[in-house]
């Protein structure tokens, strides 16, 4: 992955991070190759990318052990949208045609594994001490991710403790992986668990908030969603959204501030996300 | 995955295989942990295991990293068979019922999903200097395999030599990857082509005949056999299936004899399958 053309000294740009990303997944012209660059040329936030950026950042990592990071993190994530897509019937991704529709469930289930695996092989390429703890780590959280999604699908979730616990499952685990590999790289293990605790809150804020607008079409098909676990009219399920999200959101920036040496700043913008709709609402 | 009652002196068993694969996949009792404990209850020879056994015990390498690399490709091994029962369509697997049939679709995409990962969690617990090295060959081979997957659900091979290329990357990976993985473990870099040759031509073997049993099935469905791209009678195209499983298992026993300090001895035993059988036709 390491051309001899790379500047190590400069900063890693997200060019870096799709081109590592594309490297790992496309060695012809294949339908699979095809189907790699169609989902990657989608588009998307590249979320868990930015946070390992900012956070390899703070903590002064090396070129190359940030562009690992952040590869691997993303490529993870991307991994389970294509499988995720499939699993929920979801035809649209990012505004272009959903993997399983477009190639089929056989590539799409090929695309997913390949994704997986190659996610290994871009953390494998982080120069550091502690690789096998980072992989180690790495695997846990995609246990957990797994576990989450899996629960979704089969959920029969009726209180809001057990809501949380999918949700935060489900989304927590690639939104800290980032940071949590960073602290590990940086030899900050003790940081680790405050940083998980903080992408867990920031799970449940994302998908409580997520949950107003898929509101009415979940509760009609039987799904998961927040405002089918609380009383009265939509609108007021919707407040009890946004307070529930709001709660969680300033919990994760009070835990994700204290994170050394700035290094969990990006998950305080992040959660900074979920707060301000509620401030204004209150303030109205 | 290292237990402290474990003596690292004595021989790595099986059983220790089948814990540190089981201790990766499952943590509660989930439906997951129990769609894990199915599939690999349900017994297989375990071919790739023992394969890292002999190579690992010729190399001379430790407790650790033979248990490492056993678990690693045997999980990756399971991971195909769950997302490619799935993907085929096949209701049984070694005489119980198919993770996807017994456990839903869902359940079976997770499990594999799973199942890839923790075999990147049991390769990173080798205590090994080439762990990288390591881990972006299982990368390389894992690509090498999904795609020879994806090629055979596509497929409309009309060549011989296509249907080669189909069958070594199908089969070829997976089982000469943890003769591989001993090879760099031991620092045998150079030897590790000469083990992929000859697993790939183990792969041809090994699929030219087993297409006998099936041909009739396969051709009636247009799927891919070596005897649907011969001419002749069903018995002298399985005459012909046998003699090209021959010719490829001599070509693979004459290379991995080669092998350093016997490492590819369990490879010459696997290709020895397919060789008795045509020297007794050629001898009635």
């Amino acid at each position: 992955m390491v051309s001899s053309s790379i500047d190590p000294t400069r900063p890693v740009t997200m060019a870096d991070v799709e081109t590592a990303m594309i490297d790992l997944l496309t060695r012809d012209d294949s339908v699979m190759a095809q189907a790699a660059r169609h989902h990657l040329g989608s588009g998307g936030g590249r979320a868990r990318a930015k946070l390992a950026l900012q956070s390899a950042h703070a903590l002064n990592l090396s070129f190359a052990t940030t562009r690992a990071i952040s590869g691997a993190c993303e490529l993870l994530h991307n991994a389970s949208l294509v499988h995720d897509d499939l699993q929920d019937g979801d035809t649209v991704r990012r505004g272009a045609t959903a993997v399983w529709k477009k190639f089929g469930s056989n590539t799409a289930i090929c695309l997913g594994d390949l994704m997986v695996s190659a996610a290994y092989a871009a953390i494998a390429s982080a120069p550091v001490d502690h690789l096998t703890e980072m992989i180690v780590h790495m695997h846990q959280r995609v246990s957990d991710v797994i576990g989450g999604q899996h629960a979704d699908l089969e959920s029969d979730c009726t209180t809001i403790a057990d809501y949380n616990d999918v949700a935060r499952m489900k989304s927590g685990p690639l939104l800290g992986l980032p940071v949590e590999l960073c602290l590990i790289a940086a030899n900050r293990q003790a940081d680790v668990s405050a940083a998980m605790t903080a992408s867990d809150a920031i799970a449940i804020a994302y998908q409580t908030t997520d949950d107003i607008s898929d509101a009415e079409r979940d509760i009609a098909a039987g799904g998961l969603n927040f405002l089918a676990l609380v009383p009265g009219e939509m609108a007021s399920r919707a407040h009890a959204a946004r307070q529930h999200a709001a709660d969680f959101a300033r919990s994760a920036i009070a835990i994700a501030k204290n994170l050394p040496d700035g290094s969990g700043n990006g998950l305080v913008a992040l959660a900074g996300k979920f707060v301000p709709v509620l401030e204004i609402e209150e303030a109205a």
